[in-house]
């Protein structure tokens, strides 16, 4: 009966609301066609709203790490120097796509599940004054860390290099003003926040970027940027463009505009907020340990000496249908990880929270039922105004 | 972003899996087809199980009034002796139908909140030796009623009347068993625990049933079971069926039979007691007090001098999205109900306690969060043998 049952908890893939569903059921059409480019033409337009930017915004047939080296590959040439930001699995992919690509590859890293610190990163463009790109990452998904993306913008703006920002599982979720803070190149990724399946990314570049990127002449064919711009131009893709997706991406930036931008952050920040105080409350140890510097889209939770996260998150899974992530590389075995982005309601959590709640009793944890709940109820009324 | 979103828990419609809606997604056929004949007969064939029984399942394309219509039309003259067991609304309809076929109908009435007392119906059945049929509510969906049908049948097969069973909100929720018990007419709807949109209903009818309504010269047409049960012998319909709801009973079935129905009787059953501990602990009043006459498909909860419930409702949907019944006729504003059969999992009713609990603290009734999910919790555990 509840084989396909479940609650959604990565931090992507994430759940896809009825109206993007059949969006996306929407009868294919030729990717070549008028009507297609009629659709696919206006999803440019609306895609910059998301940005916050009035620089182009390109669609292009690649997950996640598709986007980030489209960003790399247009930047790079061998024997450049870039700096990358680490603070956890996905600075480091960065920092691997800038080495496929022959950079003289910086590095500033930073204790997983801590954000990055702007001053260290003012420091390294000091010493290093021909770095010509800054790679950082805006949610860094393996810890559930924010970094603080518009500082960094304002030490990179002070130097030539471009500006490059990893905002996969941040955009929408949380802010990223790409022009007034400065960003270059923004990419994202369609499984995460904007609540699609995957397969289509989107990059953002500012006039700066085109300038560099018309001068770095790098290995590169699919992601080459120029082509997707010169395509652009004409409401096309200069290879087969992601017609379906396309069609879900119209519609989830139309709910995400009905919601409204500034309320889908302050509703991520409550979906963190009642996540986090349940953990507390549930005596659970978070990863992110200061509020500033946690994600509104992704939580890492501790496991301890009490229970082991693998263990929890296959009780979770198999009893209680709600499907958990684990911790990667280094973290593996080490937390679980919650993720709460894009369609993704606030009863949503609390679902979750009873689920962690009866796994954790499940496996011998000493848990209070309702304890987690109460917690998270709490928040969600104080973010309301309600019994306060 | 969330105007679709929802929790569905009133007692039918219901929740749909996301097999039964890709189901019925199928291409549409003619309903003469040879492709759909095949599928209507399997479904004929499957149904039966559902209902226990070895002897004829019918399909008509109605609603559940449609059936109850059905079963009166084709059992009552006018003049006819009839005898209704009314518990609340169904009941009361199954009456007025029979007034509208101008049967003499005499009724067996039980306070609201209490299941019918077998007793009381076996001294009507001695003083009026020429009842011709009796007809019974499986469960009473305006109160959260459970009858005894399995006591009722042995005592009207004591007499020579049939015995009828509105098990709309019941079947697959709760035991039925049509052939054991004695059960002559059995009807049911998609939208309650089948897990389907409204239109189609299903008619279990007895060998013994036949005979009379063989004998039975009444006004029907549409609603004439003879004509059913003649082209359900060539797989057909004697008008057009519902295709669409036919592909999705298929897999409806499928499901319930890969859960099994003692599995979802039991789960039906710990929704139901789910429900109960949470509402008790919140220090609500449960309109069926006792437990054995407790439905397991549908929970009725009073208001009282510290709540209205339709200010609940309000709440509770506007801000919840939990979407709760009403109280039906004299019951209206003073109760709301909780559907929690079909596809729904227990983790359903954890994020409906916890929609409950806050909308009650919102409304300002004293209400300790996380109480209600407590005692839920301890319940689900307490059926899975943990922390016993």
């Amino acid at each position: 009966m509840f084989s396909e049952y479940q609650h959604l908890r990565i931090p992507g893939p994430t759940p896809i609301s009825p109206e993007v569903q059949r969006a996306m059921e929407r009868t294919i059409l030729g990717h070549r066609s008028g009507e297609f480019s009629k659709i696919f033409g206006e999803v440019l337009i609306k895609a910059k709203r998301l940005f916050q930017t009035n620089q182009d915004v390109l669609i292009v047939a690649a997950s996640g790490t598709g986007a980030l080296e489209m960003a790399v590959a247009n930047l790079v040439e061998p024997g450049d120097q870039v700096l990358v930001i680490v603070t956890g699995v996905f600075g480091g992919r960065f920092a691997k796509i800038a080495k496929a690509f022959q950079a003289e590859v910086l590095t500033c890293e930073f204790e997983y599940g801590k954000a990055a610190d702007p001053e260290q990163i003012r420091e390294m463009l000091v010493q290093n004054p021909k770095i010509k790109a800054v790679f950082a990452t805006h949610c860094e998904t393996s810890t559930g860390v924010v970094n603080p993306i518009k500082e960094i913008a304002e030490i990179v703006n002070e130097t030539n290099a471009v500006f490059v920002v990893d905002s996969v599982s941040a955009l929408v979720g949380m802010d990223l003003k790409m022009d007034e803070w400065g960003v270059d190149i923004a990419v994202t990724a369609s499984h995460k926040a904007l609540g699609l399946p995957p397969g289509l990314a989107l990059i953002a570049v500012s006039q700066k970027a085109w300038q560099v990127i018309e001068e770095t002449h790098s290995t590169r064919f699919y992601f080459d940027l120029k082509a997707y711009k010169e395509n652009a131009i004409k409401n096309t893709t200069p290879f087969t463009g992601p017609v379906s997706l396309v069609f879900g991406l119209s519609t989830s930036i139309d709910l995400i505009e009905q919601e409204g931008l500034e309320n889908s952050f302050a509703r991520h920040k409550l979906l963190r907020d009642m996540v986090r105080k349940a953990a507390i409350a549930l005596g659970l140890s978070l990863l992110v340990e200061n509020d500033q510097d946690a994600s509104c889209t992704v939580t890492a939770i501790k496991g301890d000496e009490r229970f082991d996260p693998e263990q929890l998150r296959k009780v979770l899974r198999e009893d209680y249908k709600i499907v958990a992530a684990g911790g990667q590389q280094h973290l593996k075995g080490k937390i679980f990880r919650i993720g709460h982005m894009g369609y993704t309601h606030p009863m949503d959590i609390l679902t979750t929270i009873a689920g962690l709640e009866l796994a954790l009793k499940q496996i011998g944890y000493p848990v209070e039922l309702g304890k987690g709940i109460k917690a998270a109820e709490e928040e969600w009324l104080y973010a309301q105004n309600i019994g306060k």
